[in-house]
This record gives C-alpha cells, sequence and structure tokens, in this order.
C-alpha cells in the first residue's frame, strides 16, 4: 500500500502528528491544496479557495504553538456560513462576492481550536434545491447530493478533513451517503447557528463531514467543548431498533439491501435486533415538514423576493409562493405536530440504543440537476433528532450506500460511540 | 383636548387615516421626524435615522397606493437586527457602520406591509446588559430599561409607532413596562429570526413595541399574514391565574401593589382568579437561562473574542469566560430543563386563559448605567411562552409599572384578546 498523503490521513492522525511534531499544519494544508489543484477541474467542490490564505493561516498555527485540539486539521465550509476573510455567496448570484464582517460561530470556534479554514464549499441555492456545479468525486456523471455538495465531495475526495453542512431535510447526510463518507447530523441546537443564512430556522441544523466517526466526535468535541466519546466496549453490542420507515417503497432495492443485509450481520454480531415501527401521528411529519420549509423560507427571503427577485431561481420563486400562500394557522398546526413527536421520541427507543434506517433512498443518481431524494434524512430531522450516515454498503452501480443511525436527542455521545461500534462490525463499502 | 399629532396616532388610526385617504404617508413620517427632532436630544433613542430617506420610503409607498396592512405606520428597529439600507452597529464598536447586504426577514416582511422604517434604535451592547445612551422619556434621570432601550423609549415618546425589540431575558417587556407602554413577545419561533446577531440562540425572541393592544396585533398579524384577533366579548371575562413566581421578594412595593390591586379589581369585574404556583422543579429556570445564556453567548463571539476582544466591554468579556468555562454537560442539562418544563407548562394552565404576574420588579431606576433587574421577564422567555406588558399602573415616584399576561405557547392571538380586555377593565397608568 503507498504511503498515503497528508490530506489522506484522518483528522485525528493529523492533529496527533502536527503535535507530535512529525509534521507541520503548512505540510497538511499543502498536501490538500495539492489535492484540491489536482482534482477540482473535475469535482468543482469550491465556491472560493485562496492557497496563499490558507497557507498562512497554517503558518500561523505553526508560529503560535499548542492551540487547540483541531491544531492542523483542515476545514471546508459550506458557502451559506459566514466567514470574515473569504465571501459568502450562498450559491446565489444575489450574494456574490459578499463579504460578512464576522465569522460564523461554527468558524470562529474552528479556528480558535487550531483549524485551517480551507475554503468555501458549493452549495445549492441558499441551501435548497438548486445545484451548484459540485460533481460526485467517484463518479463524476452523478451528483453529490446536496445541498451541502462542495462538503461531502471535498472530503470524499481527500481535499479537506473536515467540513460543515447544513441539513432541513437532508442536505449533510445525502452528500455524505452518496459520496461514501460519514455525514452528521447533531440533536437540534447543539451547534450554535449563528452566522448562517437561515434557510428554515425550526429545522436547519449544522453538520459534520468527515472519513471516519472518531474524526466526527473530534470535530464535535472542539466545538463544543465536550471531551471525545468513550469507545463502547467490543463485548457489549448496542441494542438497534430497526426502522424502515412510512417511506419504505421509496427505497431502491440497493438501499433495501444494504438495510437488510446491515440488521442481518448486527444481529449475527450479538446485537439485540427488533423491529422498530413509528406511531402513525408520525406519518404527518413530511407533510408537516415541507409547510415549516415552505413557510420559513418565504419569511427568510422576504428582502430578496423584494429586491433582487430575478436573481431567484424559477424553483425557489415557486417554493418561495408556495410558503406565502400558506395559512399561518397551517404553520403552527406544523410546528405543533413537530414539537409534540419530538417530546414522545425518546420515551419510544424503549430500551434501544440506536434506531437503524436507510440513509436515503437509492445510490446517488446519474445527472447533476437533482441533488437527490431528501424523505429519508428529512423525518429525522424534523424530529431534531442526532443522526449519522455509515458508508458500510455498496449499491448495483457500484457506487456507496449508507445506513442510518438516530439516537436520543442530547445523546450524540452515545450515537457516536454507538456508530463507531457498528462500522467496526460491518466494516467500510470498499 | 388638543388634537393629536399623526405621530400620536395609533398604527390601526395611521393605516386607516392613510388607507381612507386622509392624509398621506408621507404626512406620518414627516410628523413623527418632528417628533425626533424636537426630543431626540433628550431621549436619544436612534442609532441611526436619515430623514430624507425616511421620507423616500414614504413617498415611495404614496406613489405605489395600496400594499399591506402596515401601509404608512412607522417602525424602528433594534440596531442588532439587520437592514439594508442603514448601519446596524449591535450597540458595539466592533460593528461601527457596518452594512448588512439585506434586510432582516422581519423588516423585509415590515416593508412589504407598507411600513416606514423609521430608522435603527439604540441597544445595549449585542443585546446585553452594557446600555446606550438612551434615557426615560417620562423622566430623563431614569433608564428606559434594555436592552431594546430605543425601541421603548422612541414608542413611548410618540417618534414612531412601532419598533421591534429582541428579548434574551428581559429586553422587551421591560423597557416596555419601564416606559409606559405595551410590549409583546410572542411564542419562541412565531417571529422569524434570520437577520437578527443572536445573543442566546435558544431564547432570543423577536418582540414588539407599540402602544396599544390593538397595535401590537396589526403588527404580528401582518409579519405572520394571519388575521387579527378577535376582540373578547366583554361579557366573558378570562380567567386568570395569579403568579407571584419564585421571586416574588425581589418585587417592590410599587408592583406588589400594581399585582394585587390588578387582581382585586379583575375579581371584581367577574374574573375566575386563583392563585398559580409553578412547580417546584421549575425553580431551577433561572439558573438554566444563565447558563444558556453564558454559554450561547460565549459560542456567538467566537469571532469578536478572538479578533476584536479590546472592542468588547468589561462586563461582557467576563460573561463569555464564563460561558466558555461552562461545562457542556451543563449546557445540555440546562436545555432538557427548559425544554422539559416548557413541555408541561401548557398543560398548568387547567382552565385558566392567562396567567397574571409582575412585569418588573419596581419602576424604572434612576441612572442610566443599569437597565434593571431581569428576573421577572426571563422566567417566561426561558418557557418560550407568549408574554405582554400592559401599561396600568402608576408607582411611588410617578412612573409606570406594568402587569404582565403569560399565554399557553402558539395561543398568541388569545392571549392578545384577553390582555385587550384587561387592559379596557383597567385602563391605562395615566
Amino acid at each position: 500500500m503507498a504511503q498515503q498523503g497528508l490530506n489522506e490521513l484522518s483528522a485525528v492522525e493529523v492533529t496527533r502528528g502536527v503535535a507530535a511534531g512529525r509534521f507541520t499544519c503548512e505540510d497538511v494544508t499543502r498536501a490538500c491544496l495539492a489535492r484540491v489543484e489536482a482534482r477540482e477541474d473535475t469535482v468543482g467542490a469550491w465556491a472560493h479557495i485562496d492557497p496563499d490564505q490558507a497557507i498562512t493561516q497554517a503558518g500561523a498555527l505553526d508560529a503560535a504553538g499548542p492551540t487547540g485540539p483541531l491544531r492542523g486539521a483542515t476545514v471546508g465550509v459550506k458557502d451559506i456560513i459566514d466567514t470574515f476573510d473569504m465571501p459568502t455567496g450562498m450559491g446565489s448570484p444575489i450574494y456574490d462576492g459578499w463579504r460578512p464582517l464576522a465569522d460564523a460561530s461554527c468558524v470562529g470556534l474552528s479556528r480558535a481550536a487550531g483549524a485551517v479554514i480551507l475554503g468555501k464549499t458549493v452549495t445549492c441555492e441558499f441551501a435548497g434545491r438548486t445545484p451548484g456545479r459540485t460533481s460526485n468525486p467517484l463518479d463524476a456523471t452523478r451528483t453529490p447530493g446536496g445541498s451541502s455538495s462542495g462538503s461531502g465531495a471535498a472530503v470524499a475526495d481527500c481535499m479537506v478533513h473536515l467540513a460543515f453542512g447544513t441539513q432541513t431535510a437532508g442536505s449533510v447526510l445525502r452528500p455524505s451517503a452518496y459520496c461514501g463518507i460519514v455525514g452528521y447530523k447533531p440533536t437540534f441546537n447543539t451547534l450554535n447557528r449563528a452566522g448562517i443564512k437561515f434557510a428554515a430556522e425550526s429545522l436547519d441544523t449544522i453538520g459534520l463531514h468527515a472519513r471516519t466517526v472518531a474524526d466526527i466526535d473530534l470535530f464535535a468535541a472542539a466545538l463544543t467543548g465536550r471531551g471525545t466519546m468513550g469507545a463502547r466496549p467490543a463485548d457489549t453490542p448496542p441494542a438497534i431498533g430497526l426502522c424502515r420507515t412510512p417511506m419504505w417503497d421509496k427505497a431502491a432495492p440497493s438501499s433495501r439491501a444494504a438495510f437488510e443485509d446491515a440488521a442481518a450481520r448486527l444481529g449475527q454480531a450479538g446485537c439485540p435486533v427488533r423491529d422498530f415501527i413509528l406511531p402513525e401521528s408520525f406519518d404527518g411529519l413530511e407533510a408537516a415538514r415541507n409547510t415549516l420549509n415552505d413557510v420559513e423560507r418565504w419569511r427568510v427571503m422576504a428582502h430578496e423576493w423584494a429586491r433582487a427577485r430575478d436573481g431567484l431561481s424559477p424553483e425557489l420563486q415557486i417554493i418561495l409562493e408556495r410558503g406565502g400562500k400558506t395559512p399561518h394557522a397551517d404553520y403552527l398546526t406544523a410546528l405543533a405536530l413537530a414539537e409534540d413527536c419530538r417530546a414522545r421520541m425518546t420515551g419510544l427507543f424503549d430500551g434501544l440504543d440506536v434506531i437503524l434506517a436507510p440513509s436515503a433512498n437509492d445510490e446517488a443518481p446519474v445527472g447533476l440537476d437533482w441533488t437527490g431524494d431528501p424523505a429519508f434524512q428529512g423525518l429525522w430531522t424534523t424530529l431534531h433528532a442526532p443522526a449519522i450516515t455509515l458508508p458500510t454498503h455498496q449499491g448495483a452501480n457500484g457506487m456507496p450506500v449508507g445506513i442510518q443511525l438516530i439516537g436520543r436527542r442530547y445523546e450524540d455521545t452515545r450515537l457516536l460511540a454507538d456508530a463507531d461500534w457498528v462500522l467496526n462490525r460491518l466494516g467500510a463499502w470498499r
């Protein structure tokens, strides 16, 4: 096996190597930039990247000595998240070249922890459904998923160790699953959202992309000041609920096969496994999510609608118009249903450690015009539950197919430890 | 009685007068600007006001003909809320002259409804505890309260009909109570927060200042697209729970007297009245609120802390340091307690229509260095419950003393209708 480049190491390995003096932050950043240089024409993951600026950051970290737990790791930032030193374009001509005054909370905390902000990653227009130019690094004819398209693709292609995405329906887990990496959406409101452009405020969640569960954990720990997860002992298998979800009929054979294979092998590995069926009242969550999405997007975009409507894609204009016409009473009903289901959800675990569900309905579809179906991710987003996709399987076309694990709200470290256990048992997709 | 100036009319009267062609939007705006001109040296409510810009907006509305339900009313915007055409200074030298690209959601929706954005109102530093220069328009030796100091003062002084504030502890209701107006904090998440500078994300709520309950209702209806409240029939008095709160010993004689007088007179008016005592577990909410506030403020301000620390007040630096040292586990515990109490709160009403509580612990204190004690507002903010202060009483020093009514979450129109009923019965403070 050829020696791994510094860009290919995990964030855990990079931060250890920098701390031990085996290489410098600048070495790491240069390796990432070389990968970007080699591959960006094909992948198109970056909305903004300035090699000199990245190297300057890395050099400053080397000069400063020990900083925080991310020292030397590189981070890509979805282009709806504010950065003080780079433009934030929102995937929209309306914001082309826009320069916020301050970093978003998550970016500022990353820098304080010693990360190099490598650049801004391509987002769908306002974190919605209209894609940018990014392709799937595993097959350039296929979508990387969205709306955190560039973040998923850049991490998968080893251009960067870590990246920020945001998820309003499935915008972190879907690109992660399509690109064959780990994608994590924490419990709602546990990563601070100051400085992101809201899509739908009651749903938007900052999520993390990485190539290992330990990297996700390192990143989340650095952003919250918590300790890293404890490992789940190899001989205490987690109890797993099998949730085919109300939209199981949308799952393609590849996704069904991955789910059933994971369930069978985890059962063989000693995991207590049983079916987990959501109460019927949860059937309304998909419609409720659409209502929250439409109404909140309409309210967020009042300025752009009034003053820059021609700069909005026709698809987004349709969503906004629909939101503007939705009665406020329907909005309140959707909020109340979502809140009620959230309150009931934790109790439904009833002895289970995690819930297993499909990550997405299929492999990444061919074509760059559509980022895929968010149904299998949106349910858990609406529930504000922590969720992670693991790249465990391969589909009929040789592309990765993920499985999704969902935990109890606020018990994110437990979910990550269980996810690590599961991924170790099942192994990676290739 | 002298004829009222257009600036002194209610927003309901102004919008009706404009719609009926009795006066123009420009007439109204000029009347407000004349009041600002006459009084701003004393009150100091404005962080930014440009008369020409306001008149241009009004002229455009006159030229455009019918727009929306706020047509012709003037609105002041707390200076932590983004405006595309005016600077947004955050009450901090770090943001002096800063120009966002877009309006905040609430500002954009106000403009779309026909309001004139008169200017930006003085805020405490980052909507916290360090005051700007605003004085109480009723007594310039006293604080107007904060952190929405300029919004409360400008509405009370008839410089503007309506204003936006934000409340993280008591920043809308306290200035409203101290200045003798109506202040309303809706159910959390029902006025979209896109485009405000977060103080503490899980608490921050956009609130409204006006001089009548009907104006509050008009404003909230315009921002959400809901209909206006139905009037509560005069002969069906609301059932009222008397909540002296766990911090009753902090209430000064003036606040206690207002509360007891209101309770007695509402009982005489036929309201079913009974004591309402919060469960003991709610005692932890004040400490939980402080934890949420400190941790979230720390996370929001990562950029300013790293790059502009000298621009932060010493008081704010202390809060941020405390937040940075708070364990994440304590933060999660505070989130969970708050959420549990919210879920229990609606059931506790048990036949009550509204809960009566003190608005603040006393009249506005003398001095401009301290904006007063937020304890009596912070409890309800943490509970995400809709709350309104009504200017019903006078204190020992001749300053206004409010009473607070709290409703069920998501039943804001019902709260407003009950508040209107109560204010009609009790009458205004002078």
